[in-house]
């Protein structure tokens, strides 16, 4: 099949973007990107569909999400992280989370992400295998996690029993193409030092990413430092021989330059949550550091409970902005390398980065088509910067995954989303009555 | 008219939201907003219109653009300021901008605005009057401005001629309804002393709006403090008797206390720019503390050569959530206030808080109807956290100005799209070739 008259951005190694360009793939992988006149000629066999002048690029990646939350999006903003905790989400999660609610919760969450251009996502919640079970049935990508911490959760008394239900999933999806399944201890301060350990080597075990919440507070910062005699969370993990190039950290805000160079030093990945952390008032990473010292930044949209979206093109927008302007520097995150963060540099965090991340010649044909002709989008210069700066994600047309279609002209053809929405109506009302 | 079925939020002193709500407008003018069972009792023989469950809120007012400016959109990214002005956009102004780029810029700028809920936009550009007959055509609403400058401009050789320029618009337009014409002295350091105290004595006999550029960048405030012996730009415009409530500050991002004392005591507007000073690296302005003070705060996108959009949903989200995390306060622009500062902010920053900013008795019906039945709005708990955390501007259907629609379900119903795309293309073209 030859995608042609389109736009191509490969965020390939050489950045390479093909104007007057097509894309070919067969059983669900790439075979070729570059010029329409050649790649016709090469291909002349293969059937064509016409982008007319559309742009293509990879499907984005969001390494960081807590997707069935997006029910509690809007339930309550504004407030003090330790309100907003302790006195509404929390009590909603206890209250609310059984395979119902992150069943219709995954399916609305892979709704949007699906319509904004996102291809797979990295997740870490409760009740994870059904989560894994409607990813597979939409025909998404995802590195899917059971949340390991200290207490009891939703789906289980103790860590031991998330830690059996974290092998379970491991053993059935083992050989699955879309979904990887991740071991996410939550965070150094809910997760003890035996349990943090525990975890990573059965992380290692099974070959896993170690997904993990990562200095997101001051808070934290200041309370595993007082517990730990003035060790930063970032060293206290690594004292414990937790940090390598498997671990994935949420969030790292709150690194000093000592944290950065370990984080260099042991290859660490960081999904960078930049909405989140401004709205709960978290503080803004410094990754323009990390990205100096060529540590790999991936884009989160964290849960929608905290963002309150899960629109990656507004990620992108939002991080290349504050951090020039945080730093009064308006040459730190070029659109170039933001477009990156969102694709190769999230499928590096997740150890995914020879399957999927760019279009390149052997990879899963997993690809996003961006309307053009959008008010927005002009005049069209660049489609880079059209993409980074004037888009609002509403652009996105169709989307591919594993060459296959779930989203065309707007409209999903792998999830019924007028079931979803009666589902989640007949949810958030048992929300609403306890808010 | 009644528009029924629907949730009115009325940015009105009481911040009174009303669902299953009703809206009753007569000759242009917004007769009544309430319960609906109420008003369609009282007025019962009006003419009804169903609005499905969808939201209304008041037109949107954007109070710092540089609208023709949108014809450079993604030209030129991620540049130190000096070489974007002097690399790019100086010589492109020199060399693109006359009468016939003013107008289809101008529309091209309506189009973006209209299409994402702006009703009113505060303009200071050159060939102003060329853009205030389109305004007009457009049915939207206009507080226009020539830009005066100590330099020759696209359109008048020296300052006097610019003068002379906003006198005849002023006459022109004196009758208007939908124009107010404004004085846009540029800044502290692109004017002289003498020229801006003509000018804002010429403000003041024609009782406008005197909008000017203040403390945009370190390097404006470190400029006119070495000129005026450590006297900072806002000092510096009081000395010269400039501030006063008539004053539209763009950008004043580099105030420090004192400054801020100024600002209150004089009554001076802010025209707070968030995503222009974060993408040009210009710095974030200490807007929490003008909010404190109780100073008028209303939101700009600049011109979208720095923005790189028009929309507003855009400018309310990011300013919402970068003080947030640059406070490291949750609490801080909260989704109602930021609301606000999109609406009746902006309308006291333009002197029109009689006639629009909200949806009160006896305003202009300048309002928007936004759709409810959207993914990124499901669950639906609070319509105001909706619109300022999870909207993107796309959910925008109809928009009506002076109680006539001017957008309809996507539609344009005075602006011929095809027509502005055409002519668009033709000067991108021109300015393709030159970059």
């Amino acid at each position: 099949m030859i995608f042609k008259n389109c736009t191509v951005i490969t965020c390939d190694k050489g950045n390479n973007i093909y104007k007057n360009g097509a894309l070919v793939i067969k059983d669900g992988r790439i075979v070729a990107a570059g010029k329409e006149e050649k790649l016709e000629k090469k291909y002349s066999s293969e059937k064509k569909i016409n982008l007319k002048g559309n742009i293509v690029i990879p499907g984005l990646i969001n390494t960081h999400t807590h997707i069935p939350m997006v029910l509690f999006r809007g339930i309550a903003d504004d407030l003090p992280l330790k309100k907003w905790l302790e006195d509404y989400i929390w009590p909603l999660e206890k209250e609310m989370i059984d395979e119902n609610f992150t069943k219709w919760g995954a399916l609305l969450g892979m709704m949007e992400m699906i319509s904004t251009g996102t291809t797979t996502f990295s997740d870490m919640y409760f009740y994870e295998d059904i989560i894994a079970e409607e990813v597979k049935k939409a025909g998404m990508r995802g590195v899917l996690g059971q949340g390991v911490i200290d207490f009891p959760t939703p789906d289980a008394k103790d860590p031991q029993e998330n830690i059996n239900i974290f092998k379970n999933l491991a053993e059935k999806w083992k050989d699955d193409e879309n979904i990887n399944i991740s071991m996410c201890a939550h965070s150094p301060y809910t997760c003890s030092k035996d349990l943090l350990k525990e975890t990573k080597k059965i992380a290692e075990d099974y070959d896993t990413i170690f997904h993990i919440h990562v200095a997101e507070t001051r808070n934290e910062k200041d309370m595993i430092e007082d517990k730990n005699k003035t060790v930063s969370p970032v060293k206290y993990l690594d004292n414990l021989n937790i940090l390598d190039e498997n671990v994935l950290a949420a969030h790292s805000v709150w690194l000093d330059g000592d944290d950065i160079d370990i984080f260099k030093k042991r290859d660490v990945k960081v999904s960078h949550n930049i909405t989140s952390n401004l709205k709960l008032g978290s503080g803004i990473a410094p990754v323009d550091k990390y990205l100096k010292k060529d540590i790999t930044v991936s884009l989160g949209t964290d849960g929608a409970a905290s963002n309150n979206k899960l629109n990656m093109f507004s990620e992108m927008r939002i991080a290349s902005l504050v951090h020039k302007g945080y730093n009064l520097k308006p040459t730190v995150l070029k659109s170039e390398e933001v477009l990156k963060m969102g694709t190769i540099n999230g499928a590096r965090a997740l150890n995914l980065d020879k399957e999927i991340g760019s279009i390149e010649k052997g990879k899963k044909a997993d690809f996003v088509v961006i309307e053009k002709d959008r008010i927005n989008f002009t005049p069209f210069y660049s489609p880079v910067s059209n993409i980074i700066y004037s888009s609002t994600g509403d652009e996105v047309k169709s989307v591919y995954i594993d060459g296959k279609l779930v989203y065309e002209d707007k409209e999903f053809k792998t999830i019924d989303g007028e079931r979803v929405k009666y589902e989640v109506e007949k949810i958030s009302k048992k929300i609403r009555s306890k808010v």
